[in-house]
């Protein structure tokens, strides 16, 4: 889009929104605020004065490595005080904060380091492993720091050359000038994976985060008075900008560490402890923490306090569960990679109160939330036309703002991913309420595309489980010549109805919800339906086995 | 400053910060939000859905007129709703909004006008009188667009040619494809008065206005759960950005229309009846309020709310009266014209609650508060060397950052209030404490800097009327061939002790708490003390009167 001049002005539009600057601004208001990280054996406690005195020293010794403005650093780490170090010191000295997500695979691992194209990998004592198991296939780092508490020469590892952390903190001097970074500068990459091809580079700019961070601070209301809970991996999507937006904030920052989601014990003790208020997670932590909960004799009390709950849909159970019990207020977030994440959040209006009953109050509560200020959003169809919003009209979902990728790094083929007008296409396809809350109801590519309109594959999944005879049922659109795709039904008739239920059967009562053009061409009977290694429904091996049925005939 | 580029980000980092895009968040996410205008005989209510479709009509109506981007429009007006529109239509068209300071004398209002350019002037129609005074000598004016709900043949005016703001917006369409404007180009334009000079201009960017709401919005702790109250002037540095970070976020807006100090009881019925929570204004407005709550049989409860109280430092019992008699909290804030304005806001940080009694908390409350993220503040002595923050050393305040201008529009000779690494001259003398709490202490015009040190003649003054003998002293800087400035003190005796004091019995006086180097050169003895036309001591008559006595001579 061309961009219009209008009347100069005489502000300081020149001054950088440089990410150093929220750490600094910390320190000067908040300089006694505490960052609590644990670690095995108990607490790291220390204030956002000291953080940032260490801050300046890693930026003199990444200089001291000999790292220039723009390099790429990558980071193996858990979500401790280091990492948070690093999310500033990193970026200030001008270099790029690459996240390593320590979940995936060695060979995407090496991918990313490789793309990116890193010169130092910093790495937690634990995580060596996984660093020496990529490490031969790492062809542009030069070196690896050991995120330890002890002697360098007790560290067991074939990694080299490897340098120690703390000895090279200790060793640089405190004292620095910070580059005056253009905000259009990269601060932190993180790599998408999806279900096929490499994984996709993000690099977002010193703006992007310092604008996320805004949004962040003002939807989930975070100030000097909070205690912010990081429970997202700070490897991605920088742990939703979670840190970031507390240092901006002055909050309290409680950092837990390396924590697993079967022993949350010592993470609710903590959170009690030091009196938390609001944090970031995802129901694969927070169900199993209710369940914790719920067991505990005397209940936590979080009274008022916001946890952000992203990754998918929470559960009304767990929302009322918490409620409930501690008092804390689960509150649905919605994002992706692409979008830093943050690009809806479910706070409930105070008119819809006096609009609705409590139990529709918490199907609103589900929805993926509404989009902060600052970020466009739109609902298509599948020729690009807007959609009105509704609640009903479902179309995919794009994005556009400062805090959205406009591309991917270095990634030929993947223009397609962006429309014309500048938005990023999320692949998830929902509708949008008249109070602007998003629902997400399908992944785009579990939508049939058939004769240029869509067809819900989970709405007729849902059908199909919901006649009596039906255990099991998956719905794909495969490839047709005509209508581009027809959706196809894998269903697996439960032991005691077999036989008894014909196709004809199975399409009479689809034909009860759904248009004729939309049922099923075929209706296979399966004994199973592929899985994937989480128990999804693995569509793509469904495509992949399906994939001629049509090309070619009929 | 040189800006340093880093690796390249793939954001949407040319996705522009415009202005528009706050109130279509609004329409967007709370639609049904209201906004309260007082007029003449009632109450006018409205939605920010309602407010949007009339800002678009605006802006088509401005293009009607053959307003181009970039033009200037002049705008006379009450604290009203169609303030607010053209708060978002006229910078949205891409013209710049130029607030016409009402108090002004016509022949600054008549500078203003003719140095910004305005082509329009959008005028209501009680101010018609003020618009009229200055018609003749305004250059640049094609038209005159008459606020009002009257026919425009009914409004008595010899402004010409003359247009119905009404009228207009009917015969406008509502469909609008807003420009895509470089968030670096002017939203609107405020003129600051010196009591030396013509007004200076500052054009605040799009950038920096949304850069300063997000401010607002962190620091005021805005929602939509909030009802705002307007009452600093809209003309003023757009009314300290208000209605803005109201709309930024989602809070209903209370705008008192036309208002009088001496007759607040309607504005106070209207608060209570509208729920309010936050607001803005000042001492002259806050104090006459406290005295009409005081008389209030049963007091309103504002419990939680946040007034923000700039201008001058608001009195202890003044933020004592209204916490124990509402329950709101009164927020003292500082800032100017030339950084948009807010600088500084005073919330008390937790922990100031366990280290200092009530009485030493509400002196910290009268402090100018702490900066907010994103400025850059500092101290310096008269060398320009930064001062360290103990709450002791005082010295001038110098402001960098998104909202501060960096330069005045179109001023020759401006450039001294500027340093060389950017910071704007706040001209105010200040400490700052440990928790960053500024203390302005002085104007530096107040201060006498004499062979490269500075002497506070409000400090002098103070010590000069503890003596039994004076009934009022003023002490200025005058020119000196050596020390570039020495100070003179005026003091008037007590008709009593005339003739029982002299000279050196008063400077025996000030010698007890000031060096000798810093003690006045002259004590006049005088009659009376020059006063501004609001009672202030009048240096400026001073130091003309004195100007010469050190030069050519002694």
């Amino acid at each position: 889009m061309e961009i219009i001049k209008g009347f100069p002005s005489t502000s300081q539009d020149d001054y950088q929104l440089n990410m150093i600057n929220i750490i600094r601004h910390a320190v000067r208001n908040f300089g006694k605020q505490q960052i609590v990280s644990r670690k095995p054996g108990g607490l790291f406690r220390y204030t956002y004065k000291d953080a940032y005195a260490r801050i300046k020293r890693l930026a003199n010794a990444l200089y001291g490595l000999g790292v220039k403005i723009g390099d790429r650093i990558g980071v193996l780490e858990w979500n401790t005080y280091r990492y948070y170090e690093m999310d500033f010191g990193i970026p200030g000295s001008g270099a790029v904060l690459l996240q390593m997500n320590l979940r995936l695979s060695p060979p995407d691992l090496s991918f990313v380091v490789n793309h990116a194209g890193a010169s130092f990998i910093f790495v937690d004592e634990t995580l060596i492993p996984i660093a020496e198991s990529i490490a031969p296939q790492c062809k542009t780092v030069k070196g690896w720091v050991i995120l330890t508490d002890k002697e360098l020469g007790d560290v067991e590892t074939k990694l080299s050359p490897v340098f120690s952390y703390e000895e090279i903190l200790a060793e640089a001097k405190e004292d620095i000038e910070w580059p005056n970074l253009d905000e259009k500068s990269a601060y932190a990459a993180c790599y998408t994976t999806g279900t096929t091809g490499n994984p996709k580079g993000v690099f977002y700019s010193h703006r992007n985060v310092y604008l996320h961070s805004v949004a962040v601070v003002m939807n989930m209301e975070l100030s000097y008075r909070d205690c912010l809970i990081e429970l997202v991996p700070m490897f991605h999507a920088m742990g939703w900008g979670m840190p970031q937006a507390a240092t901006m904030a002055g909050s309290k920052l409680l950092l837990p560490g390396r924590y697993e989601a079967v022993d949350l014990g010592p993470i609710v003790e903590t959170m009690v402890n030091e009196n938390v208020t609001a944090g970031a997670g995802a129901p694969a932590i927070f169900m199993p923490m209710l369940e914790y909960i719920r067991k505990m004799d005397v209940k936590p009390n979080f009274k008022g306090a916001r946890f952000a709950s992203g990754a998918t849909e929470p559960p009304v159970a767990l929302m009322k569960g918490f409620y409930d019990m501690t008092g804390a207020e689960i509150i649905h977030a919605y994002g992706a990679t692409e979008t830093t994440p943050l690009v809806g959040l479910n706070r409930l209006k105070p008119w819809l109160n006096e609009m609705y009953t409590e139990e529709q109050r918490w199907d609103i509560k589900r929805k993926q939330g509404y989009p902060p200020v600052g970020i466009d959003v739109k609902i298509v169809d599948p020729e690009g036309k807007e959609l009105p919003w509704d609640g009903k009209s479902s179309g995919e979902l794009l994005f556009r703002g400062p805090w959205i990728t406009g591309s991917y790094y270095n990634a030929p083929g993947t223009e397609t991913q962006f429309t014309a007008d500048g938005y990023w296409k999320s692949g998830d396809a929902a509708t949008i309420d008249e109070e602007a809350y998003i629902k997400i109801t399908d992944r785009i590519k579990d939508l049939i595309k058939s004769g240029g309109e869509w067809i819900s594959s989970v709405d007729m999944e849902n059908e199909l489980v919901s006649h009596p005879a039906v255990l099991e049922a998956a719905v794909t659109g495969v490839s047709h010549p005509k209508w581009e795709e027809r959706p196809i039904a894998l269903v697996v008739i439960r032991p005691e109805q077999k036989g008894k239920v014909s196709k004809e059967d199975i399409l009479a009562h689809l034909g009860k919800k759904f248009a004729k053009w939309q049922l099923p061409d075929e209706i296979l009977f399966v004994d199973a339906i592929p899985k994937t290694s989480v128990g999804k429904i693995n569509k793509k091996a469904i495509r992949d086995k399906y994939h001629d049925i049509y090309i070619g005939g009929k």
